[in-house]
């Protein structure tokens, strides 16, 4: 399990909710408070949109707590639209491969949680990419995965919201086909330097955390509030999704499972 | 393209071949005189057998030059059979998972060469991956695949070296097939924890460099002589498979192609 | 803060002591129990007597928690006196060469605790060392400036004991002189590849934590006991020296203070 | 030795100078045409003027050449004035602490040279620093310790080239005193988030290599010429220096030693 939080609005500094809280993905790394491992010190990363067609990723195996540069990039870099996470390992090996934001083109991902069982459903999951995507796989992670499979529902023309939404329900299907009954669970985060989406969805009741606050001028998303402002943050509800476009945001539903 | 070494024999320090000689492993990494990249500084690995069951192994992403970790290791450990590997990253990332030698069980593996095509290869290869080896996929590389293939079959029960040879075939065979024609290039060694099998061989007629030279009380194979007694290292021919067990050495080909 | 663990004995395989134990010095990098700084994730290291004149030596910034190769070195190394420790830092930076154990020559030390107000002491203790030790110092820790300094004293003749006590009342000396109040803590270990010596003093009434056990053929020194075997270590008192050579060991006061 | 760039002008992305060239600053990490080290793969940084008070920094241990953190960064950070650095250690070990640039508040420095038996001398200039400034050193290289020596003499009002100037020839000073005759070599650049000072300076006729050409809107300085254009760039006299500022270029011998 992991950390992570994402921003969209008026470009702010990544540091203002990155390291600066006082309950910051920084700090989390060393203590998240409602996450299944306390410490998430197996790697972190952060993405964000500037001017270029790509974004920005910096990706790192060290513990976000003693990384000097993760502070001085976020004391630098300014984006309307961001997203961070620090990772707690359950599979894959420690590895800026396995590190999140996985990224591809203008996309950006991240996640928390697992799919049940992963070293038995992966082969199948794997065989559902497009040469394309497949070759694009680096890591060994579940979460690379679901991002590649998702990738390959928007490049068939579906939309984030529908790609994701089919992505789970295939994967649970194929877990029930094969009596697999560890949980699949999906806290996540993606955008395309426009729009940000974030879900939080289980296939049991335990969906990992996540909650969203209104800040000035724009929205933040986060495993777990950033300060001692613990009331503004509303938690999603499980399969609820949150979609930021234009300046504003929407909520409904993903999954009603 | 990389740099490595195999030895068995009487037990010796890791020291006396990976640092110690004037053109040693560690100095390859910075300036390779034989290889098709100067510079093999994508991390590096060393593999050794000693009282237990499993092998020892460190990897890691820094230069061989530079890691004072490596020099402090080969130094302490003494071995009756080992192995090391400077890495030149030919696709895959730089990362721990990507780093030689591979090891399954009481097995080692180190590789220099490349299979051509690779990306437009790799899915077709993993997919004769039996289930369980193909769980234990951890990183991106054509060597690690390579490596799983022929346990594939070891654990199948074929001999390694008929393992090895059916793996290339197969894998030029289906280059063909699919009108490929970027070579196959497959220096690399392998080890039990008793037995070393070194061999050259190319689907053209570029085989990466590979010598033996005999030791007091062992044998050494290196891709490039390893001091200033360059005539006492014999190339082994393209094909030729050398087999050291029970204190005795064969050469043979493993493949006449 | 810091948690570490010494052995002097029956030669064991390192995973005995640093990997296997419910409540490991691995486990204890990740959770510690009696420790100011719950997670030790700023780095590990671990140093061993072989058969060479200097000790073997792995440093690494890692979490120790995470580092296959530490699993598969303590698998595969085996020593009489080996000692290992992960790091909290609390100055100096995560860096390889503020990682613990420190050595020079045939000497390793590690240690747990503070120099108080070090960034103002630090000079004048650093104008101390004799030319040739200053010129070995390649960190910012005042564990490392400790180790340099209690080397000097042994150099120019004293006992490891005498050289020990000196260093710590010196320093305490001068930081009474001074006016600084934050106080020194030091439980730390230091051989020189036949003798263990282990030391836990503070000069408030707040030593860092520091057990004794008996094992098979040998003792082991650790910051927290290792398993569920609480009952069987036993505190070593503010002050306390344990000093294990030629199969024995003693225990008297090095400092009254 | 080392290869750097330094850039001041119209704010362009880093890439265009760091990555991009044929003959780039990436590209001389592996493969660099004038240094006494044709590898310099151990280490690197980089350091920018944006909007905040301080720069950000990045400085890792790996190659350059393989980092896929430096590249994003360098697509996405657009900057008027900044610096990258590619090292080659010559002493004080492989370390983020050891990587340049330094900075301290406002100024960044970056440095290829040596200071000729530093061991020896280290001491005595390490003397020379305030206590602010000693307390401030983290790592074990001639060149953090030039940078804070200048940064001594610029807080007590002297300029970054009168401040310069004077560390150099004491510097040489002690060295003639004390009989040492390895030469200083100097070939530096420092910032203060408006101006830019470059310098190619050496005790001996053997200053490090260091090149000047104008660019659209700016100037660029670079230890070889980055790309084709190898005519369009200017080598620096031994001793001259190149002050750029308010829009506008100035070079002048800064030593006429």
């Amino acid at each position: 399990m992991c950390r992570f939080l994402a921003y969209s609005g008026d470009a702010i500094y990544l540091e203002d909710l990155v390291c600066k809280p006082r309950h910051s993905l920084v700090r989390q790394s060393l203590q998240a408070s409602e996450a299944k491992s306390v410490t998430n010190g197996d790697g972190f990363g952060i993405g964000w949109y500037g001017e270029r067609d790509a974004p920005g990723v910096y990706r790192e195996v060290m513990p976000a707590w003693s990384d000097e540069n993760l502070l001085a990039l976020c004391a630098n870099v300014r984006s309307h639209l961001f997203m961070a996470h620090v990772r707690a390992a359950t599979g894959g090996g420690v590895s800026r491969l396995n590190c999140h934001p996985f990224h591809l083109g203008r996309y950006l991902f991240i996640h928390n949680g697992q799919v049940g069982d992963f070293p038995r459903l992966r082969r199948g999951m794997e065989a559902q990419l497009s040469d394309e995507l497949y070759d694009l796989r680096r890591g060994a992670t579940d979460s690379e995965l679901l991002f590649l499979l998702i990738m390959g529902r928007v490049k068939a023309g579906a939309t984030v919201e529908a790609a994701t939404r089919q992505v789970l329900l295939d994967t649970v299907d194929e877990m029930e086909v094969r009596g697999f009954t560890t949980p699949l669970r999906f806290s996540a985060a993606l955008a395309d330097g426009e729009q940000l989406w974030a879900v939080r969805w289980a296939s049991d009741d335990k969906p990992p955390s996540l909650y969203l606050k209104p800040q000035p001028g724009g929205w933040a998303i986060a495993s777990e509030p950033l300060g001692d402002d613990a009331e503004a943050w509303q938690p999603l509800a499980k399969g609820e999704l949150v979609h930021v476009h234009d300046g504003r945001i929407e909520r409904r539903l993903l999954c009603s499972g």
